[in-house]
């Protein structure tokens, strides 16, 4: 898409915008989660961790399954969103000298990435349906509850045992 | 907080840290409301964005407040994720040339701003509830069920007329 060129026409070119958007995030978190497992002391948010990455590289596959059915090429844009949310959980993380606060700051972390997906889906979704496209909104949205379940999961841990061990 | 410097030591660090982060956060979003005010053309979304930049001038106000009550020194520290998301909405608002997908873009750049703030309100109440601040933590809560009410309204302007409108 060129500087200043007005090429979103229409709901159909805002769609494809951003499920390139969304594209390209999943793949930034694909890459940055090896490091969070990395990083992560409690056994549970380390597996958790590991549940989410192969999780996140079938949300590739299916974005591209997206992309077949609707006829339009699978490429990746520039996210800045994404990559703001990434470079803030490394700053942060970059700070942290604590085990307990770490696993406190990755769970923070990793639910900000997961917000930033539901929004992307909850908004790809109700435009999939308005352009007729209710086989692309149903593929859309078996990642957008896996997203939800992932986000419920490290709430439970940001309100227990994580996040108590760090308060101590 | 210096580079390399592991000045977060505890869950409390992690606390105000955040705070500072959400500070600065929403005091670009009372500087970036006023555009997307100016660029909404339903008039229902423009009253919205009215009535929000109203609220996140309060929540400016509340997180001075929680600032107080915790005894912490109330200044923003750069958040690279809120930045990149306001940057990517200025980015796709610059791209799209028809007023009706112009309003779609703009309530999902909202959903993307509301998200942030619900992930990180949550964290920070979970946060203050551990540190046995049960005082911040409502103070906090009330914004956010300010932000859940408001992201419950746009999914109901994204799922109704206005992208209708630009579907059509």
């Amino acid at each position: 898409m060129g500087l200043f060129s007005k090429d979103i026409k229409t709901l159909n070119d805002l769609f494809v915008h951003t499920l390139r958007d969304i594209y390209y995030a999943e793949k930034q978190i694909v890459k940055s989660l090896p490091e969070m497992i990395e990083k992560a002391s409690d056994p549970g948010l380390k597996r958790g961790f590991k549940t989410h990455l192969d999780e996140t590289q079938n949300h590739v596959a299916r974005l591209e399954e997206v992309f077949r059915m609707h006829g339009a090429e699978a490429k990746g844009i520039d996210c800045p969103a994404i990559d703001g949310i990434i470079e803030e959980a490394d700053d942060v993380a970059g700070e942290v000298g604590d085990k307990s606060v770490m696993d406190a700051a990755l769970i923070a972390a990793a639910q900000a990435v997961e917000h930033y997906e539901m929004t992307r889906y909850g908004s790809l979704i109700a435009w999939a349906k308005q352009l007729g496209r209710n086989d692309c909104a149903a593929v859309l949205q078996r990642t957008l509850d896996e997203e939800k379940a992932t986000d419920k999961k490290l709430t439970q841990m940001a309100e227990s045992a994580v996040n108590m061990r760090a308060a101590s």
